[in-house]
């Protein structure tokens, strides 16, 4: 039995989190062991640095860095031993937006985050990235509109999110492991297209 | 005229800190402008990684991947302003401190270490390391045992600090810009060498 490991991408407000709650659920309902996690965070030292990133400015290469320092802990710590079980990993996000954010959008260099991601995961990658891409940047500007509390990220202007969206759409056409939704589609609907495209890659890989 | 840039490296114990504060009082009583700095930490948001690194638990890879955060934070904010404007900085520790801690002592490697430290500091490289070296390994273990509160690296094992403090040794052998007193001297003698030595060097970038 071999573990499955799949990251959900893409900028603020499209609504990855709905999705993953959503699958995480049907999945455990069909039996399937599931480790939910997120980035930054998702370990305690993770967790620490989350709310460094979320709260401080600094510089876009400590960013960088401290993005990869949670990267590194969560492969290590949580992931690996899961998918080792044959378990199933759904993340909210991964190595592609530290390509988009830091790589592209704060101008550090894709090369760069490339070698500082294969640092940190030793070259782990996911067997599914999945984009959720609006058509319209208002969409997204709304639901991020919405948010009562707002990170450092989500401060930003709305050509930042716009860049974004850019970018990880770019990424996600060139790559095979991509399957891009249109996020403005019904929740339902989306969730039931990528529970049928998981669903053969699980049985692929089993 | 150029700013100098030079890092006292070796083990916990060895007089480092000492050794800085009596070189930054002679140095500004010469009237040059001195940045006192320190790894990890020196600026806002490597402090709160400092706390991090000494207080948690975590895989060796994150342990790196802090201490670069933290040094990109340093080189971009502090050390590379400060040079520019023709000062002297004078860091407790820099990058050989993770080669050996995260490279050799934690089993990462030399070559992944130097890799992040390139990356971290866009090639920044001290013009002058010091290496405080015990010739008795008990010097340095007396020390840090009369500390009152130890740190998650101060409380590793005799044998660690030993193997820490060869690979320090052949570091420095092997590289002509370190200097190596021997750290049982008295501090006074050790202080006058390493200005004597400085003050040829400071001279000869001017």
């Amino acid at each position: 039995m071999q573990g499955v490991f799949i990251v959900f991408e893409g900028g603020d407000g499209v609504g990855k989190s709905t999705q993953i709650q959503m699958l995480a659920k049907a999945l455990k309902r069909k039996g399937y062991k599931i480790l939910l996690t997120r980035e930054p965070g998702g370990t305690s030292i993770g967790e620490k640095l989350r709310l460094i990133l979320k709260r401080e400015p600094m510089c876009p290469l400590a960013e960088l860095l401290i993005f990869e320092a949670s990267r590194a802990e969560l492969v290590e710590t949580r992931i690996l031993p899961h998918l080792r079980k044959g378990g199933i990993v759904l993340s909210d996000r991964f190595q592609d937006s530290s390509v988009v954010y830091q790589g592209i959008v704060r101008g550090i260099g894709v090369d760069r985050v490339k070698l500082a991601n294969q640092l940190a995961t030793s070259n782990l990658t996911p067997h599914r990235s999945i984009l959720l891409d609006p058509k319209d940047k208002r969409f997204s500007a709304r639901l991020r509109s919405r948010r009562k509390t707002k990170d450092r990220f989500e401060r930003e202007q709305n050509a930042f999110h716009s860049r974004v969206e850019a970018a990880f759409r770019k990424i996600a056409k060139k790559n095979p492991r991509y399957r891009i939704y249109q996020a403005e589609r019904p929740r339902q609907e989306i969730h039931n297209l990528i529970l049928r495209d998981l669903e053969k890659l699980i049985r692929a890989r089993r």
